[in-house]
């Protein structure tokens, strides 16, 4: 790898430049990105210099920097998670139609819930997360049921890390987390009051692929006034028409918690 | 800029590499990369190793290259398209709920239009442009708007390559296009039949920022069966509302080609 005078590779020089964009910090000078990037000026410099000359960054007209839309095209027409995101696109719509709050689509990356894709509504209870933004696993909906179905040694990962509290209703606790998890595996939903915002449930479901692997999570956020539940039953034959259009064979009949 | 033997410098070699995916070829194997992007398979190797420790490429388990997640979570979380996209959502949501086949969003990048989302029904008629597609900016509807509203350059450029045929009936004469371009500004959408495939018609019409620039074109993709003009109007409502979205004000009574 080519590396410059400090041993660090341009590569980790451009990852750097590209962190210190965020989505509520969309626009910066060379000297904020140089600051936030670590990186000495005239080297933060020459490769916004280059990287706007492949279209990777733009500039604006007052000078300042944008992530360019070439960078946007490189990642999105070859996404893994393309296939994903079109199988689950006309589900989300119709959930967000009849919900009228958050749809959220999420999937497991690193220690984190990083979601897909999100449709919301204006009067929507409140929401923390973007699209393209991330939650501790631990910390949402979606996160304990992509643990709770995830490869063991991702469940010992999310435990180890399981310290952030949102709320005061955050789950800390390993053993109380574990319960959790194997609640999800039993039951193959979860409910959230509380978790991440003291006015917002969350209610998450697996979706699985042809391997029957599960791939992602699909979410609501509604408010927390303990009517939740009522939305199981559509987020789970979502969850099944989606896994359908990845091919799988969604089989079985799921427990109805609204018929005991 | 640091340059290995031939010159060329890391960042160009990178683009190289990422502009080897496609929708339609996702997954790579090093030897695949080494080729599609012209690098010594040394190179392509260790770049590709590089890029995976940094999650912008990641392995699958047959050892194929795939995009990676923080590729599309970098490129996406500051996307300068994120706020045309949260603000067309809903829109675009309706249109196709009411429309029923394709609906598109796109944007200007270089010499073509660059498809920022498309919602489809699984009996739509058809349509080539996948989501990050691309269409050359004569030969689509969209296209059309854009140029007709955008910097003289911009037509001067698109008049000066305009020589690819989809169909028949795709433009290509100058002073053909320039008279199109004309009505478009005149009538504030543009109808076309069979330009980008024989059986389907495309309508588009322009959307304005606080600025009243036109920044992209909404467009919906129908059976070309002489019925297309029918869509004029809720396109034009939608576009409208995707402006007030984006902090226009627009104003001024639209000419109704339905009312004579």
């Amino acid at each position: 790898m080519s590396r410059t005078g400090s041993g660090e590779s341009v590569i980790s020089r451009v990852v750097r430049i590209f962190e210190a964009f965020t989505s509520s910090r969309r626009a910066l000078t060379v000297t904020e990105l140089s600051r936030l990037s670590g990186l000495h000026i005239a080297t933060a410099s020459r490769l916004v210099a280059e990287l706007v000359s492949h279209g990777l960054l733009t500039r604006t007209a007052d000078g300042r920097v944008l992530v360019g839309m070439r960078m946007w095209e490189l990642a999105q027409r070859a996404s893994p998670t393309l296939a994903l995101r079109e199988a689950a696109m006309p589900y989300l719509e119709d959930l967000h139609a009849v919900v009228g709050h958050h749809v959220q689509l999420g999937v497991v990356d690193g220690a984190e819930v990083l979601f897909l894709e999100r449709l919301s509504a204006p009067v929507a209870v409140v929401n923390v997360t973007p699209i393209a933004g991330r939650l501790p696993l631990h910390v949402s909906a979606s996160g304990l049921v992509l643990v709770a179905f995830g490869p063991p040694e991702l469940q010992e990962r999310m435990l180890a890390g399981a310290r952030e509290r949102l709320t005061a209703h955050t789950l800390t606790d390993q053993e109380h987390l574990r319960r959790v998890l194997a609640g999800i595996r039993r039951d193959g939903y979860i409910v959230t009051n509380g978790h991440v915002h003291p006015d917002a449930s969350g209610i998450a479901v697996p979706i699985r692929d042809a391997r029957d692997a599960v791939v992602a999570a699909l979410s609501v956020i509604v408010p927390n006034d303990g009517q939740a539940f009522a939305w199981i039953p559509v987020l789970r034959a979502s969850a099944r028409g989606i896994a359908r259009g990845l091919g799988a064979r969604p089989a079985g009949a799921a427990k109805n918690p609204l018929i005991q």
